[in-house]
């Protein structure tokens, strides 16, 4: 957006951040990805639904069963998994809208580490894709290099600097805005 | 529920069915045994949540967000899915309540089938739980025994015959009321 200012001079506003809807846009991009590797076969991984704890549920004649009291309750695993090549993949995804120095601990919650924990003791493909918002900067960090600095916490987050070091770039395209699976396939195969 | 007729006799009424909670007993005792499989480490599976438009959300102060309009979407792909030696598992369960000759097809969605598969493509392991409310029978049928029967629909129906020979019988204990796994292992391992 385009604001004239009394000296003539034209400059660009911020644009409005919606907190809301921060995180989201990272979820959009993998969503889109994910429909991409499965109308190419190259894997099946889906996102799973919010939990939800539906309290009264409406039945309307003659139309659909309308849910009026609901709350969220809060996920017992990671958001996304799925099949490659018989094998099981797991991640959880965040979006850093606020920092471009450092992931934040407190993001992620401890029971999704013992999920993580528990992928990897069954041979599972277990990593966390981490975007920097304001660096345009996307990385997957393998599980087991992420849960011991998460455990170990000498400090209350990951700095970029560590990220860029034993995570791995994650390239962006228009049909795959979030290509995790060409880092997926070089580490895993 | 004991009823004193006239005649001075006791007889039991019937157990009043709520439909509303039928196929609910499979879900419970499948929740449960995957529970215990996750404690005793021999695999990690979780039913995916409901999914669920959310179409308004309040937020009260100092309490939390509370949806008042929502709906059930149709999901996108079965209901269970998860990590077993590296392996991925994904299944769908269905109880009958009302029959005991046959599995009627009506009862999984052509997208579910789809999704099956695509899981199948993708090397992973797949099956279909089927439990006889009234025969107290439940069997777990593989995915590429029981797609070609959907697909090619002669019948509308699976006779409990067909999968009495073709599939395998789920046994049950008080920590495992749903004991899939011992099937898995026997099948894929």
């Amino acid at each position: 957006m385009v604001v004239k200012y009394p000296n003539g001079k034209q400059a660009e506003t911020k644009k409005i951040v919606n907190r809301a809807n921060l995180g989201m846009a990272l979820e959009t991009d993998i969503n889109k990805t994910n429909e991409y590797y499965l109308l190419k076969d190259i894997c099946n991984v889906h996102k799973k639904p919010t939990p939800i704890q539906i309290v009264k549920v409406d039945y309307p004649k003659r139309s659909a069963a309308k849910i009026t009291e609901a709350y969220f309750k809060l996920a017992s695993t990671t958001d996304y998994n799925g099949v490659w090549d018989g094998k099981y993949i797991d991640f959880e995804a965040k979006e850093i809208a606020s920092s471009s120095t450092a992931f934040t601990f407190a993001l992620i919650h401890p029971h999704q580490i013992t999920h993580l924990q528990s992928v990897l003791k069954h041979q599972g493909i277990a990593f966390i894709i981490i975007r920097f918002t304001k660096l345009g900067e996307t990385y997957l960090v393998k599980a087991c290099d992420f849960i011991p600095k998460y455990l170990n916490q000498e400090r209350k987050s990951l700095p970029i600097a560590w990220i860029r070091d034993n995570g791995y770039l994650i390239e962006s395209s228009y049909t795959k805005p979030c290509d995790y699976m060409s880092v997926v396939t070089k580490i895993w195969r």
